[in-house]
């Protein structure tokens, strides 16, 4: 088949995300707003709010999580956008993803100059065990919640295929959680802005400071194989293995291409966007892949005219170590197999061969569901203009991706991004 | 502002609906599969389902009517579609009229040709109760909801605001509740398939079998004022006021207008999108109009470059009998303060002059929220080709409208259709 085309090219001008953590006195509306702020004062150029045309929102459950459905014109309203339409995109922890893809096709379609694309979920306002039942809801009710399966249950049991298959040991996870943490300290707005060893030390002084034992902890594979600072959550994943409950929003602005230069000098082109729908887990032959992943990003190369190896840095879907070694494989970074190498042989890292989650990843980012698709827009959009800080990778970034998973590949989502 | 324009046209080849009613043995991916198939049977031409390149599902809140959210994929794979991408919308009952928007605007923008759009609810998984209250998470929770509002609430408020500034009373209301049920007796899926007399034929029939005392009323005026028949469900709205609470689904087929023929010799032409967001009701100078229906409208109008009296026949959001009222003065269909009279003098109902809910409405075919937007299409484009049975409009319908809208305007989206 023919690649897929757009009818006209769409631009990302500028982003923001609002701290992520656990925030007990702010609503996702609040949220929305802290991001939306950050991203206004990312243009370069003098612009005008009111010139925003309509608003694409990935939302996954504040039906579940703040008893508020209908999303997209509250957000609206709240940082004064009405009458502009406003469109709630769900699915499941690709809703802002999707949503981004959304925005895209608005701008292309010739309905719309300028789109405004975000996501928020406030998900501390439950308990973690009601957080894990709403998340849930993501998987299929009728076959697979109803015998017992919850996301971690999910995820280990990709990582138990993909260890029968491939001969991985949890250690290469572990490596996964480590770099993303070491990626994590480096950013400001990061759920968990410490790495690995920072935590260790924290905890080391903590237990000191109350006259506990002093954990004898002194390598960061130490700390995972400690059974009671990082316990099994579903063997083999154990708690460092999973991202976290957060709270938190993101927003970006999109522009037809050839009203980039209103907004700035830097524009950052979105040149390809795929997307495709999978089986439930428990309808699938392989599981050590994500089909839907593998389909998506296929279309989006293939709009974008490149290849994974023309890819310099990416920001793929880690709800669980095991999804960042797989989705690694399904982008055709690295052979079937081969990814949980590449992440121990530090080729994933800042300063490796192929960069992946220099923001933390949603691993110690954090993962508030309905945002983090776009969230990782934010990254790409700072890495790509060399305004990521510290977190700066080397040299320039010419070509980038993002790679949004909802559920277990029920939904993928990726997008290429290009710096002119 | 000039008018927006789509980058290429739309064209509306086949829809299909479940029946509406309350059905305890069918989850929402039945339902959708119901109207999926229909939909399938009302394409003229031979087609191969896997030409479908995308899926846009409208769906308000299965997470809480049956704890399942990213229902997209799941009904792509019932429907056996997997691999092709599919995308919740939610915008309360709005959900499937901005569905079938993003449908649209996906074909515009030239990623697709073939498109499907449905929308699904199964609302009757709850008590009645429960189902109010899931219902209000589409209201503001933050400054309505806690305040003790639901949807009767919400509607009464308009009603009592209209009554008060345009003098019309309830009866004017019961005359739109009248002819809408006139027209569900004509449609064999509406979950009230009987006229208000033949209601109350059947309660009286049925009294007389029990040995109670018949019910004396003679018109449907006296049904209507029955406190025991017709109970307040919040002043001045009485239980025949409310749309029922439905289970219940609907799809259509788009595609790109230029590969019409292959599909069918009769298209329904989409000339006209629009949409628009709006205040919560609490922060509005004026309840007896829906600012963002008057803009959503304009929009639609302009792009297809026709005006309110062009307008043959439309559907509206009549979720309770004064948002009809509203929804016909919002279209310019008539003046503000006419809309009731209008109804009174029968020029809504299907020989009067602007027929409005031929099919029933939201108050007899039912209102599986997520589905509503989407079966409204469903009904025009059966009596734009003629094919709606006895309950076709004498005539030619070359332009006809729908109108859906969310919550209380918060949402409200307007589409042409054009017979070529």
């Amino acid at each position: 088949m023919a690649a897929r085309k757009l009818g006209r090219g769409v631009s990302l001008v500028g982003a923001g995300m609002s701290q992520f953590g656990a925030f007990h006195d702010k609503s996702s509306r609040d949220l929305f707003t802290d991001a939306y702020l950050e991203m206004l004062g990312s243009i370069d150029k003098p612009m005008n709010p009111g010139d925003i045309e309509s608003l694409y929102i990935g939302n996954f459950s504040s039906d579940l999580f703040e008893g508020q459905a209908h999303t997209a014109p509250l957000y609206t309203e709240t940082v004064g956008l009405v009458p502009r339409a406003a469109t709630r995109i769900e699915n499941a922890c690709a809703s802002a993803g999707v949503a981004l893809r959304q925005g895209i096709i608005a701008i292309a379609s010739g309905l719309y100059d300028v789109v405004l694309v975000g996501g928020a979920e406030r998900m501390n306002a439950l308990p973690t065990s009601k957080v894990t039942e709403a998340l849930a809801n993501a998987g299929d009710r009728l076959f697979e919640i109803s015998a017992g399966f919850t996301f971690p249950g999910f995820y280990a049991a990709l990582a138990s295929a993909y260890m029968h298959k491939y001969g991985m040991t949890p250690e290469a996870l572990m490596h996964v959680a480590m770099k993303n943490h070491d990626n994590g300290a480096l950013n400001s707005k990061a759920q968990f802005n410490v790495s690995i060893r920072g935590w260790m030390e924290k905890r080391k002084a903590s237990a000191e400071k109350k006259g506990r034992p002093i954990p004898t902890w002194e390598t960061e594979m130490d700390f995972f194989h400690d059974d009671a600072a990082n316990p099994f959550i579903a063997w083999p994943l154990r708690l460092f293995d999973c991202s976290p409950i957060t709270d938190g929003a993101a927003c970006v602005l999109l522009v037809a291409e050839e009203r980039a230069h209103e907004f700035t000098d830097t524009p950052i082109n979105i040149v390809g966007t795929g997307q495709a729908s999978g089986y439930p887990l428990h309808g699938r032959t392989d599981m050590t892949t994500l089909a839907s992943a593998r389909l998506a990003s296929q279309e989006a190369y293939d709009m974008a005219g490149v290849t994974p190896n023309d890819i310099r840095i990416a920001e793929v879907h880690d709800c669980f170590t095991i999804a960042e070694v797989v989705a690694t494989e399904d982008l055709g970074f690295f052979a079937p197999g081969e990814g949980f190498k590449a992440a121990m042989e530090g080729k994933t890292a800042r300063n490796g061969s192929k960069p992946i989650n220099t923001s933390g990843g949603l691993k110690a980012k954090g993962h508030p569901v309905g945002a983090s698709g776009v969230a990782q827009t934010v990254e790409v959009f700072k890495q790509m203009r060399g305004e990521a800080g510290e977190r700066q990778v080397e040299g320039d970034v010419p070509l980038a991706l993002t790679h949004n998973v909802g559920a277990t590949g029920n939904t993928s989502v990726v997008h290429v991004y290009e710096r002119k």
